[in-house]
């Protein structure tokens, strides 16, 4: 496979990879890295892999894929409160690969890299049967005990949820269904819109700060909002409350669950948003709003914790009697 | 796909993974763990993959394949001087898994997290379209600054190896050709332990404080003998000279070599051997000597490094004429 995509691996480690490198990746040169942790902090460590045809379109750009193979590991991390350090990435590339393609690959890193504040501690390069893949492990620190935990939900705690709500499931479904948009009467920019947040998750790191000194407790949702409330609580030992009203809907998201009332529900269960619902004691709300705020993110307040189990959606919409528990699996 | 194999990811997590789990990854029933660095030490990161087809057989049965995922990253931190700390693992599982393999997988794992002292840091587990993949991140410890590097050796260093080489290359060579083994007179003894050391790999990981006290560079022999001192010359900046009789075969390769000459160069330039090639000051060599006799290991100067560059390797075997640089590559 020396020659796969007209470039070898050791010369795609030199070209693409090298220049990303973190000081203790020794120009990837080596075969581990070094990392001096900071004292008094936690690593945090996240590992999420995507596949082609399963977490993205095999024609999805590549730029754009590695950065999300970066970004859905950056939004586990800001869920935990930590802040990003570097990341290893084990690359699988399918034996028609171009150069192009790697180049692409290596800019939507770089770019990244440089929008995160993170490098590249070394990985992997192998070949893969059947398309590209990425499995990326990411490393955050927080303040010695400091990592925000799914399970630290308590009774009482206001559920926020940060940005809007249901857009990549939405930019999924239009996605499969190329006449859904013209059908639903969104505009360009609508559909566009919902198409760039399903391509491009935002990791919400410039609130990793305000989730470590407010939230009790904390996840990315990735898998829908009401099946991942449904985990909180779980591992919190509580109920989880929302008021389905509350929950924040982009302009086009709202517009596409008016057209169609059942995507109201695609909104609350689908996966990818890469939002945060993270459970807040109420003296810290206001606090956790403001910074959302001023970092031009937003964050609502959808409900509450309290004693007992489970999820409840309350409203009346005619779409939440499809709900369920439902929740996005990839698997 | 939360019926693959009649069992859920969550299932999976709960009945495979979850008893694997270090404290910090509390239960996998979070998005990521956190890891407390002892005072004084550097983290060591290294990352492999492994896939079906393409680094092992797909019909090697799947607790050998867990093993080997583990192993050869192992490997490498032996080769650092770094004592292993943890790994994460993103699994992908192809559609038609079964519980039985899955479970084989798990008990493959645990295994090895016994023998080595190791435990699991998280992970994510996705569909393979192509069949089983392993990408596995280990996590390792040295004293601060004292990662043992691959570009670490100086002029006047004698380069020694662990254990016996080439015996992974002539295994692979006989699952590639099921008569080789008969035509070259092997006994059934001598067959297997070929083919064993190509399925599980044995990480040096023993000699880690040995490594980290006596070498001045080191690498694993992931690519074969030949090609990777290549590179550690490289690194290094030097020259590497070895003595082909010097270099220490099993018995099996032994009469391998003896009955096919050509094999003797397959022995010296095939991979997966993982055994660790070190670069030792002169004045140290008998303290790992010792400590690689002690630890029933055995290690054995094999050359030199020197001023210059590149590798030669010294001796009249017939089969030497055809050496080349070759390193095997993955890729």
């Amino acid at each position: 496979m020396a020659t796969a995509g007209g470039i070898g691996e050791f010369e795609l480690i030199a070209r693409v990879f090298a220049p990303l490198a973190a000081e203790g990746a020794l120009g990837l040169t080596d075969d581990a890295a070094f990392y001096r942790p900071r004292p008094g902090r936690d690593l945090v460590l996240t590992k999420d892999e995507v596949v082609s045809g399963v977490h993205f379109f095999a024609d999805d750009p590549w730029d754009a894929v590695a950065r999300k193979a970066l970004r859905v590991n950056l939004s586990d991390l800001a869920a935990k409160g930590a802040l990003p350090v570097g990341y290893l990435l084990a690359l699988g590339l399918p034996k028609d690969f171009t150069v192009d393609q790697i180049d692409a690959l290596g800019a939507g890193l770089a770019s990244d890299q440089k929008a995160y504040g993170i490098s590249l501690y070394g990985g992997d390069t192998v070949r893969s049967p059947a398309g590209l893949t990425l499995s990326v492990t990411a490393i955050g620190e927080v303040e010695e005990g400091g990592m925000v935990r799914r399970g630290g939900a308590r009774p009482g705690d206001i559920i926020v949820v940060t940005g809007t709500i249901g857009d990549a499931a939405l930019g999924l479904a239009l996605r499969l269904d190329s006449a859904l948009s013209m059908r639903l009467g969104l505009s360009d920019a609508q559909r566009d819109h919902l198409l760039d947040r399903y391509l491009l998750p935002c990791p919400r790191g410039a609130l990793a700060r305000a989730v470590a000194a407010c939230a009790s407790g904390g996840m990315d949702i990735s898998d829908g909002l009401v099946g991942d409330l449904g985990k909180m609580a779980a591992a919190s030992g509580v109920a989880i409350e929302i008021d389905a009203d509350r929950v924040p809907l982009s302009d086009a998201a709202r517009a596409a669950a008016v057209a169609d009332p059942r995507l109201f529900a695609v909104a609350l269960t689908g996966g990818d948003d890469y939002e945060l619902a993270l459970s807040i004691p109420e003296a810290k709300v206001d606090a956790f709003l403001t910074a959302a705020d001023d970092a031009g993110i937003g964050a609502t307040p959808i409900g509450r914790a309290g004693r007992g189990e489970g999820v409840a959606v309350r409203g009346d919409h005619p779409a939440l009697a499809e709900l369920g528990s439902g929740s996005y699996r990839h698997f």
